[in-house]
């Protein structure tokens, strides 16, 4: 038996997020059956992080143990052949020992959330941006950003589904920045709460478009109360890009 | 009257192209039926450019006659407003003289031609890059490219269904870089041949991995004979990235 470890990009539109379940087609189910497919083997696909329904990932990571002796290229190729016509490819493969897991071995996972900031809606990039036509302050939003950084309660920006033992976590970067027509919010922690990012970016948005200041956005954090903040953003313009690993 | 010059962004994916025809939809039908259901005028929408089944544009031209009497803001809205869902935008409106022709009056073209070069197949760019998984020397591609630039008969690049009325063009830019896991090929002339950057795509993949060198390329362009060239590289990596026209 080997532990291989994957780096997955995909396309989260036309999946019901990236955990198996009953009611819509999955990424990790999808990994599953063409794991079958290759192989024979009934294997379970362990992800560094579960993504939300219409969630993108450039780099999701998982593991899977394969009983069949392969090679790293061998289990990226036949996965990748039988993944089509999913918008899934396994991107790079690497044998690792068993003390290796996807999420619990993860020190670090990185976000990005995509803002189409332009009067005119999306045409090239619809389902994988938020369009926002108003006029929005990055310099603000950016600002109200870093008093989210460090430990905190993130209570105010929490899902009410969210299964975390605790709101208290430590946020390391939330950078916001204009490339070009689009707006980056970059987001950087140990781990995140359901929906942390969304719920940031709803917020920000609002103080984009100066409803709110960055000293609202400490009120907010202090209210330790999700009916405070913002409106949950949509999952289409968020994206797993990272999942660190010591050593 | 009024002539409005309208940019406009699209996934070329699910249209046959730009150009009205029966045989299914196309961006110019789709932007002629949002004129009509704005204005009630059935306009026709003047392109920079044709461009193919699958072909996208960032900046593709185009301008439009309207007898109503409105603003560059609201016929940019209201034509987005009536194009949706298709994945075309108009993202710059701007009111002209009559002496302005999207086509007539351009006197430049700029493409991108996007391969991605990884093991992997494309997840998130499906229908948006040529995926190529061999290992292509980007060097070489560049160094055979610019035995393109200049002054040329370039039959060896043109569709057999092409209208120009001479194979002699000058082509003013043929760069070929590597970005990440992309290779960019940027084009730019004055106008260009059918096909004629699938063509240079096409001959450009087969230098970067060995198979010619830049001197079968100038071989190639010397014979003026179609057949000796690469074959057309696939629609979904090219897109119209910039009309130029002189004030």
């Amino acid at each position: 038996m080997q532990r291989w470890k994957l780096t997955i990009e995909y396309n989260g539109g036309p999946f019901v997020g990236w955990q198996r379940q009953p009611n819509g087609p999955t990424i990790q189910a999808a990994l599953e059956a063409a794991v079958f497919a290759f192989c024979g083997e009934d294997a379970g696909v362990q992800g560094a992080g579960r993504t939300d329904t219409g969630v993108h990932a450039l780099a999701q990571v998982a593991h899977v143990d394969i009983a069949r002796q392969t090679t790293a290229r061998t289990v990226r190729d036949a996965i990748n052949q039988h993944l089509k016509p999913n918008p899934i490819a396994v991107t790079h493969v690497e044998a690792v020992t068993e003390d290796f897991h996807a999420r619990f071995s993860a020190t670090g996972r990185a976000y990005l959330y995509r803002i189409l900031n332009r009067h005119a809606p999306a045409a090239l990039d619809i389902g994988r941006v938020w369009p926002v036509p108003r006029d929005l302050d990055v310099d603000a939003m950016h600002a109200a950003a870093q008093r989210l950084v460090g430990l905190h309660d993130f209570t105010s920006f929490r899902a009410a589904e969210c299964q975390a033992a605790s709101p208290v976590k430590t946020l390391d970067r939330l950078d916001v920045s204009r490339i070009g027509e689009e707006i980056h919010i970059v987001a950087e922690a140990r781990s995140f709460l359901h929906h942390q990012i969304r719920n940031f970016a709803g917020t920000l948005e609002r103080v984009g478009r100066g409803k709110w200041t960055p000293d609202d956005v400490t009120d907010i954090l202090n209210a330790k109360d999700r009916a405070v903040a913002g409106p949950t953003a949509p999952p289409q313009g968020l994206y797993l890009t990272r999942v660190q690993y010591d050593d």
